[in-house]
């Protein structure tokens, strides 16, 4: 029960890299970088036995715990969790779906202000991920340097002088590091140069996704922008390519917007009103409908065609209307039509209040 | 210039039949009736010379003002109106589109609360026509008939003993009578029960036209129910056969609504909430699409759905938001796309002051 009552802890609030408050937050949500790591004591998690899986657990929530500025981490079993629990995590991106839909014993820690979070079991024994608000790689890079430095201290990482840390998919051998940078971009989207901007980074072997990661659709125009390789180049240099290359996506977008705004501002400033029209009237709407009309009311806010609203509200409302938050904020399971209607309730008092 | 003051009186006001302050106002607009009359001792319009539709003008302004308590109705030379005024007067249902789009000498005189009209070389010399709120017909029919008595006894109305009164067209030979009933049946047609309703009313011939009569699209999910034919038949019978038959269509749009309620309320109820949301947001809407909203408003607010508003704003904004109607109230002549912007901003603060 202490368990389930940490995780509801983290229900009404909104983490740190959501409130908007980062360097270029009108475009970029969040920077997030993670690391791959692996105990050199145990076999990778796809060839661990359930003991094994339960002692790596056990081991890591010894040692996290025996991190002094970690005293308020939540360290939760994802086994004993139940489904909504899980995707609750999922939506609040502080654990990955393959964790949550994995099986055996696996676990998370969690920053209280959701700065950072460690995965064990997941494909790796430990996948440490930091979050911040805006565009702040250099932030990233340096609080999960920090990080690492304090688990390599207690623990035993696998490493070769040749590859470098060891990690159970070879795509992440070397420096087990992805810079991932979650971008807004519905203005490319509407003029239909996204894909133009996909082809360019793909040559330059920047992965593009959607909200949720690898495979999960480009939902409410937000795609994630990260390194693909990490083997045979330094942690310096894989920050480096994303650091340079994210600017330019933005000055993409923003030209995209400027471009609309002034070859079809009555267009815009209608489509983006009619959404906010919409969010703060239906009496019942899906994720994806919800999903699609806060990304118009996004751009809307940060063209100035909607004063009502600031950032930090818009970006709360894309996750706390995902389905499982709904679930968690009304205390109890429902329906899909029962979360459609709670959800529009949800947005009515979310909007209005403003 | 006196004219045109004269009609511009007419702009921010509202007609007495819409204010629907009559009977069954939650599904009858109006109920109108008008009567064909022709001069004896002139041909009929479509074989009248310009001289003799001249000197018809003249002769029944003459009357027409002649007659106490007409004194401050308005006598409007539609041949010398701009095609916005004349586009303004169909819109307000004061004279028909034949009148309108017609040619040569012609008029319309307009009692100033619009209670009556009477237009002047329209397809007949005459054509009366009482307007009321609600579901009125003998109102209707005893303030056309002093109207008739007042007119009979200052003019020679062409009649035969056998046929009665004498028509240009065979249709309307006899009492020259049709009654109409503007109804609004948004839920028949959600239920698509609306065509079923229409086969048994033209098997009684009772016939079935849009907002602006004969040919005009069902805009709005607004429907005029009126009499086929009136050869044959007395004053008293062809009004009964229409005070009969649309209690039936507002029992069946009653239930079509009751059944919306019963088996999709919340459909029903975000389908309205998101007409209003649209409505109060939209920053450019064209005259098709606010009819469309408006019509489900107009249902929310009778079902109780919508409580902001009240059913005479709703009325009003039919015909105001009309392309004539916003011209008139910008006072100046404006593109389409400029009238989508103007209506959007009268509809955002027509909504948003109650």
């Amino acid at each position: 029960m202490l368990l389930a009552v940490e995780l509801n802890d983290l229900v009404g609030k909104c983490g740190q890299w959501l409130r908007g408050a980062g360097p270029e937050s009108d475009i970029v949500i969040s920077t997030r970088i993670r690391l791959a790591r692996n105990l050199a004591e145990f076999p990778f998690v796809r060839r661990a036995t359930s003991d094994e899986r339960a002692q790596i657990t056990k081991l890591v929530r010894k040692k996290v715990e025996s991190v002094p500025q970690w005293a308020d981490n939540l360290f939760l079993n994802v086994e004993g969790m139940t489904e909504v629990d899980r995707q609750f995590l999922v939506e609040r991106q502080l654990m990955s779906l393959e964790l949550a839909d994995g099986t055996g014993d696996r676990a998370v820690a969690i920053e209280p202000e959701e700065r950072f979070s460690i995965m064990v079991n997941e494909e790796d024994h430990l996948r440490i991920q930091v979050m911040c608000s805006g565009l702040d790689v250099q932030n990233a890079w340096q609080r999960i340097d920090e990080i690492d430095d304090l688990l390599q201290e207690r623990l035993n990482f696998a490493f070769s002088e040749q590859l470098g840390y060891l990690t159970a998919c070879p795509t992440n051998v070397g420096t087990g590091l992805r810079v991932s940078v979650m971008l807004h971009l519905p203005a490319l989207v509407v003029t239909r140069e996204i894909e133009k901007v996909f082809r360019s980074l793909q040559k330059i072997n920047v992965a593009v996704r959607g909200l949720y990661g690898e495979g999960s659709q480009f939902m409410g125009d937000f795609y994630q922008i990260s390194n693909q390789i990490t083997l045979g180049r330094s942690e310096e240099d894989l920050v480096q390519t994303v650091s340079e290359v994210v600017p330019r996506v933005i000055e993409y977008e923003r030209k995209a917007r400027q471009f609309l705004l002034h070859e079809s501002e009555q267009d815009l400033h209608d489509d983006v009103s009619r959404a906010y029209g919409i969010l703060s009237t239906a009496r019942k709407i899906s994720s994806e409908e919800t999903l699609h009309y806060l990304s118009k009311v996004r751009m809307g806010v940060n063209l100035g065609l909607i004063n009502a609203l600031d950032i930090s509200t818009i970006n709360k409302l894309f996750i706390h209307t995902q389905p499982a938050h709904l679930q968690k904020l009304c205390g109890h399971e429902m329906t899909t039509a029962d979360r459609n209607i709670e959800r529009a309730k949800y947005l009515q008092e979310s909007l209005k209040t403003k």
